[in-house]
């Protein structure tokens, strides 16, 4: 099994990616990562790790920043890291892709260099949702597709449904829609419409999922359009990082306080990281034909080698496969023409 | 000036009701108390405060419960403490009123008694923004009008533009527009032309703002729809009971921990109290033709307090005559018949 890495996206690279792919060989036989970057760089990292026969690197000349816009990362850095590795899943070298790369970049060279599956109209990107229960969910979209239609929310419940029985060789999954309240009735005009023709089509549908029960596992894979996904996640986000400065300002007022902290400080970091997603092992892009995985550009080489033993996971799974034959075989495409 | 209270809404009424009217009697000079419903449990509560001179009772036989669905209590239940309260409002009795009751039934009998104010055409509800300088900033709306028009978005402006000079006694404040990127050009259609509209039409306006810097004080009041709204405030509160749960469970894993924890719980009870926008003095609904005041639930006596101090501020510095005029001075009314 080949795997392309892009080498040179992330705060941390390319460092800590070769750190993590080192990490991922160790744990997972028969695999080879195909890595894209700065050769002299690359080979810098590599001469220092034990698994470096397993790596194959392609040298590409061009890296994209966060500085640059997704369109001017699509059409003047064709000679990119990034665009170099998903290249390398279309051509079918490899057989997915992971990055730590700007996002926007991320989903525009991925769409354009992929294409879409057939009877996917917009792709969606999916977060794992860690549950309190310790199982993985999923969330889908949190900000590819902006504006979807009342089909789309049908397309992503079987991405989603799909790409979760696929990551955990299980298809009993559950499905759940994003909403404002708990009762059918509840919601904007869209939500409602959407309720009412995921019920009609899913009998895995379990209605609809509030945001303060996001991490409940009320159901598996909660759907919903990328501006309510992305005001979610962002919201979440922003609430963590609010309550670690306002604990640190706490912390810091009194000397006693500051001793008792250095006892909670692993419990407290512990509970903050199982918020956060990142951990988990990157948020795919969904409804692309390749597998197109991002971890967070935070990323040190633990978070890597989870997105690449995801990405190995799906891969060794058959997801594109799968995700093919259920949007070919989903009875609602033709009946209904949505 | 007179207040009027529902003595029977909330988790807590009408003991902490009447404890918190007793504090802000203490508090606020020249302010007296109409107090709606049973008047048996009423009398009793007040017989014990010291203010109760200042308290008149007027009696109500029916009680709105949180099973009661809003069109329910609007329509059967007229007799009720929440009813009364509003109608006190409307006949220009109390200047102002404050309820700890059910959301939807508050919304629905505050809209259909008090009637909407001219040019308004969907009320929205505000929520006190607890921002890290210290300062109080507004968020509208978080969930009484699902589906706007991008002219609800100028509404809302000017409605929240108001409503926090009037509060702050000071009319120097910025206007935002919550989106899912920093740029002009991100997000969906609807916030792409709201964007266009807000920067037209309002001086105060200084574009988008993110879920994750909410609280960062980059604008005074922060305008959206009210899907939006209330996936973003459920969204916060979800991550912040997260983390009670699970600093909890990490706490409670060694005796190490649950010793120095005892040192760091007024600490931590502190940092999470910061976020909780319920301690800052209850929601309004704007848009209605009389001060209204929703306090959450779980009130205890400081929060009603609280809460009756933001209903008087904003009552002696006559916000219903400040909406009226803004409303129907704004150039943008008549010119473009939006």
């Amino acid at each position: 099994m080949k795997i392309a890495i892009d080498g040179m996206g992330g705060d941390f690279a390319p460092q800590e990616i070769v750190s993590g792919i080192d990490l991922a060989l160790d744990e997972v036989n028969d695999l080879e990562i195909v890595l894209t970057g700065n050769k002299t760089l690359l080979e810098k990292e590599i001469s220092s790790i034990k698994n470096s026969s397993k790596i194959e690197i392609i040298p590409t000349e061009q890296i994209i920043t966060t500085h640059d816009k997704p369109r001017d990362a699509l059409l003047k850095k064709k000679q990119s890291s990034l665009h170099k590795a998903i290249e390398l899943v279309r051509d079918g070298y490899a057989k997915g892709m992971v990055t730590a790369g700007s996002t926007g970049a991320y989903m525009a060279i991925s769409l354009f260099t992929l294409g879409r599956l057939k009877n996917v109209t917009r792709p969606a990107i999916g977060i794992p949702l860690p549950y309190k229960d310790g199982t993985i969910g999923l969330l889908l979209d949190v900000g590819a597709s902006v504006d979807i239609s009342t089909r789309e929310y049908l397309i992503f419940a079987i991405l989603g449904k799909v790409y979760l029985s696929t990551f955990r060789g299980d298809s009993n999954v559950t499905i759940g829609l994003l909403n404002i309240g708990a009762e059918e009735e509840k919601g904007s005009k869209m939500t409602l419409e959407a309720h009412r023709l995921l019920k009609e089509n899913f009998k895995e549908f379990k209605g609809n999922v509030e945001p303060h029960e996001l991490l409940d596992h009320k159901v598996d894979v909660i759907v919903t359009d990328g501006f309510s996904g992305n005001i979610l996640q962002k919201s979440y986000e922003g609430a963590a990082e609010f309550l670690i400065e306002a604990i640190k300002d706490e912390i810091n007022k009194t000397l006693a306080r500051k001793i008792a902290a250095k006892f909670l400080k692993p419990a407290l970091k512990s509970a903050f990281n199982k918020l956060n997603y990142e951990n988990f092992g990157g948020s795919p892009l969904l409804g692309v034909d390749g597998i197109s995985i991002k971890a967070h550009g935070r990323s040190k080489r633990v978070a890597i080698k989870n997105a690449i033993k995801v990405c190995n996971n799906l891969a060794s799974n058959n997801l594109i496969e799968n995700l093919k034959k259920a949007l070919d075989s989903e009875k609602f495409m033709e009946e209904k023409k949505l």
